[in-house]
């Protein structure tokens, strides 16, 4: 078992006890090496994941490279939406939040976009000023997570979101990424504080 | 001793540090086996609870099957309700929680029932989607837990609440269940994250 | 070292991790034998604080009856304040929360006592029932807690708060008592939950 | 490696888990000796710093004494406002917090001061008492942390914030200081509390 695969455990483990993942949802994928991305399964506790339990998908085509020993498991459904930030943003690891805080985040936006100033933990994402109008998309929410591929990958191609890394889904949560799990893991630090201050200050900034 | 009271015993901790069940209140019990369910003790710090410490019930007539060496212990005062939602509802495994969540969700439900929509982690719940405006009972609280056994099931019985898995008692908390102990422990996660929304939208959705 | 002093370090731990003792402030006494209070020392990181720390106080006369190796240690300023409870109250162990909650709980109390009802959390309190308009008193802060003294002997003496094991201290936090070490852990857990809902319900019941 | 070291790491792994340091970012510096200041990297996850990890700088004159043996790792930027800090205050330790609680405080305040009474919490402070109305400064924001000195060296020579042992920075965080890493630590725990209370009083108090 690759150290990749350790890690991505150590997360799920980390982001369930932060309440960012819970009741089998949310997740995180990593890149294994070029193309090959690694999956959890769904409908798992997440938290409980073990390294034998991913699948191996590739990047450009979604087959199955890898499937676990466990026949009873199925390919998270992120799978579609992870391949997409991978390949429009070079991102290498994206995380799938459920919190609280990303849906109420979505809440405040009006229409499309989030926009978050005024707070200095805005330098955590990379080319951000804490001077910047930040702007995140939000896309509307659908019964099911690969239909909500036509609209993140509009997002990912709009240009009012070039330095978004992340993308939140209204009612549902967010999708954040990086160029690594680590990388990943503090992107998604910095967003989450960034959700919860936008809420504390009511919408205002 | 059985895997399923290890199991319970590590649920009753993670139970604790979530704030679900505290100051003895809450807890959980699953099916044994066909028919005989195990039943924490009560009046007890439930994260203390040793698999030695379990009662075992008749699911059918409540009868003590087994009672645990320390003969000062006495079973949970949940019983008859645990026993009326396995019966009623197949269920494997009740969570009672204490959580304020809970208790501030009934408090949004003008009558006897709470409607609760627009949320994806809907999806966690065996049945329903995210379109779904999902209806869950409210019953009025008593001065004991067992007077609460009619309401009860006279809620399971109603066909407003047949996706239902949880009943919120005002001023009280919440019965959760599922499928098995794991599986309760899912849609418990579902409920509280549900009646955070809920609470955090003010009640509107 | 006795038993009794692991307990109370590892429940000092455990109000640490829930923010109920911080900054040093807090703490918990515990009856070690019949008259002889074990008291940790004061301006301590109370979590860090280990068996052989403690002092040994006369709960009659308050003399220190055994005192620590660390010379530089001493009591807690608490100590008159528990042995007014102990001796009043036949408490065996009593819990001084600094936790926001405590404080803000009091702030909702307009003269000197706080009421809380319609909770079924109050069955923790023994002799309460949920239906019940428990009242606790609520005593000013001073500048020095030995100055307490006198207000908390008055409340005790009260007959409005026979059946409260707490007592708010305005802008402070609480006293919190029981029978040993793990009763008025209990009743902490009930307190801080009741102070937390009548927060949430913004004072309404 | 110095006990210091393990001390400055364990106290980042606590602060990440409480929130006040996250997204790489806030952190803690100390003296290792007289004029030596130990400083963690910059932009590493902080719970995950090592003994060997950090620098060791020159108080007086910012020099880098001593640097990690891994020459990717650079000082934390944090490093003239601590040293600042050092010098006029004469503390051994500095916490940085990004919490946001400090945040929120710091937008309680109308001007560049912070005005909190009315909490016992306060004593845990030296030399201020639960009767005063005790000030702390808040300061503008900058683009980068070592443009901040100049503001952060005028409010630690104002009269008005001599018992203060805390700036906070508008959109940021605060500076948080004691007599070594311990006292620094009391200190965090005090103000983050006394953030909390003025938030939820909602300014008034």
């Amino acid at each position: 078992m690759s150290d990749q695969r350790d890690l991505l455990c150590e997360l799920l483990r980390r982001f369930y006890d932060t309440g960012w993942i819970s009741g089998t949802g949310g997740g995180i994928c990593s890149l294994e090496s070029t193309g090959r991305l690694l999956l959890a399964p769904t409908g798992v506790h997440k938290e409980l994941v073990r390294p034998e339990d991913f699948f191996v998908v590739d990047v450009g085509t979604g087959d199955v490279l890898e499937a676990p020993a466990d026949t009873t498991l199925r390919p998270s459904e992120c799978g579609a939406i992870f391949r997409a930030i991978v390949k429009r943003r070079g991102a290498g690891a994206v995380v799938h939040s459920h919190a609280l805080s990303a849906v109420l985040a979505c809440d405040l936006a009006p229409a499309d976009e989030l926009a978050i100033e005024h707070l200095e933990m805005l330098k955590g994402i990379p080319g951000v000023t804490n001077a910047d109008r930040h702007l995140i998309p939000v896309v509307a929410n659908t019964a099911r997570e690969p239909e909500l591929v036509g609209a993140v990958e509009s997002v990912l191609d709009d240009g009012r979101f070039s330095a978004a890394h992340a993308i939140g889904v209204r009612d549902h949560g967010a999708y954040i990424w990086g160029a690594d799990a680590w990388d990943a893991k503090k992107h998604a630090e910095v967003y989450h504080f960034l959700f919860e201050a936008m809420r504390a200050r009511g919408g205002h900034t």
